[in-house]
């Protein structure tokens, strides 16, 4: 039942969900938009949509569902202009790292009678490093895609129906579907990709400059650096957003893994070690 | 011009060796001794070594070269058996992670005219788990190979061609070979590979603590938890060792990281994120 989908933000995520529309069968029409105009031609290249727009407010408009794909300051701007021009027929979604603030101005602006619905979406997957020319229709396939609350978006007169095509299509596009309420999303990806993305970005830097000027010694480190690194590559452009809509949960983690260095750091000779070990042996038995 | 060489371990390293040499075209035989029968066994299935020795002193007597491939204290054991019984006509080489407590062994108990010549090595490959069933005669391919030192095996009258001899068969393995001072070295690791597994370990300890309740929220963290907690697997049987051999340059590391980490929680809202992430980019720019 969706013939017209905008994706606002033709990077990574805007063109592999493009990408990943068009090779799971969706044969309506999507028009795409991007702030820089190389990053638009190169989606509109590569098929992830079929045309692009120059206005992204008229594009959302001629189109059922908006998919917002750009760091969650710049998503919510857009929730704000786009409030006032789209009504009850359309569904707005998004693909931002953090749930709540957006949350927060869904509630405000979208989601009642005679608005749009909007239904706050977090897709687990990404890569390194961002741009058109790395979309790829296989992006999500086994990622999870969070959903925070579709219960507001589902009130609307179109929302209803839409939500649940819009979650056909992401489950087409081969991710696995969860629900859960934003405060508990914030928390739980705090552990689980902002701790992991803020340790390999301390962990890289520390290590340029401590072995920096010796680039023949990277290799020596092999799989395992390169793997505690590789997340180092990572974009600040995308991360300051988070780390100032996720700011409490990122310290409490932080925090809790300096504590936890510091216990390993003083007992590299004591029976405590082995404990540790132990422990982290365990997480990754239930991988 | 190497015959015979013993393998003293048969775990991951010792197998992966007598695959890659057999891969590599020797033609020469193999004896391999494991501590457990089922390791010694599994090793013989895979081919990785022609015959098993149920003495290793004996096996090592036979051998021109004996490459020990256990973890570092076993190591320290065997240099020590071994002393009394070879003579100048074989090399021992070993494949341990940290050098300098087992070069300060070697410059004890051998390289003089009546001893034999030990040769240290460690060559920086491995899998977050051990085992001959892992044994992968690819594993060499396109690691770095460290020797320490080896000016003192070379002074030996057979440790000149037979220290010659098994660097070629290294190289043969597919392996780059860097000479490094056993002290540098041991700073060095602490960077390129101790510090992050201890980070990883840390890592995946805080993470079972806090989420290891929520399984299905682990596949939610995707590519990047797992990259990032990999080496959480990694068995403190061999880290022990390295922990208590190579102790003052991973607490150094590991302080350094904790402060660096502290830097990072302390700014997540100021400009000096993105310097960390700036400083990041850099090394991965480097890889």
């Amino acid at each position: 039942m969706i013939e017209r989908i905008a994706i606002l933000g033709t990077g990574l995520l805007g063109t592999s969900v493009g990408l990943a529309l068009k090779a799971a069968g969706f044969k309506g029409s999507i028009i795409g938009w991007n702030r820089s105009a190389d990053g638009a031609q190169k989606a509109l290249e590569m098929g992830a949509v079929d045309r692009l727009a120059t206005d992204p407010i008229l594009a959302a408009r001629e189109a059922q569902v908006t998919v917002i794909a750009l760091p969650i300051y710049a998503t919510i701007d857009f929730m704000e202009k786009l409030s006032g021009v789209l009504g009850p027929e359309h569904l707005i979604t998004d693909v931002g790292s953090t749930k709540r603030m957006i949350v927060d101005v869904a509630q405000r602006l979208y989601n009642r009678p005679e608005t749009a619905a909007f239904l706050p979406g977090h897709p687990m997957a990404g890569k390194e490093r961002g741009g058109a020319d790395l979309g790829d229709a296989e992006l999500f396939r086994g990622a999870v895609w969070l959903f925070s609350d579709d219960r507001d978006a589902r009130r609307t007169e179109g929302g209803k129906a839409l939500v649940k095509a819009w979650r056909e299509w992401v489950a087409a596009m081969g991710s696995r579907v969860i629900d859960i309420e934003p405060a508990r999303h914030d928390e739980m990806v705090a552990w689980v990709s902002h701790l992991p993305q803020f340790v390999a970005t301390a962990l890289s830097a520390l290590l340029e400059e401590e072995v920096g000027d010796a680039p023949e010694l990277k290799d020596v480190g092999g799989r395992a650096l390169r793997e505690m690194t590789r997340l180092g590559a990572s974009p600040f452009s995308m991360w300051r957003d988070i780390a100032h809509t996720n700011t409490g949960p990122v310290e409490h983690a932080l925090l809790l893994l300096e504590q936890r260095l510091q216990h390993l750091r003083e007992n590299l000779r004591t029976p405590a070690l082995r404990d540790e070990f132990e422990q982290a042996n365990r997480f990754r038995q239930g991988q």
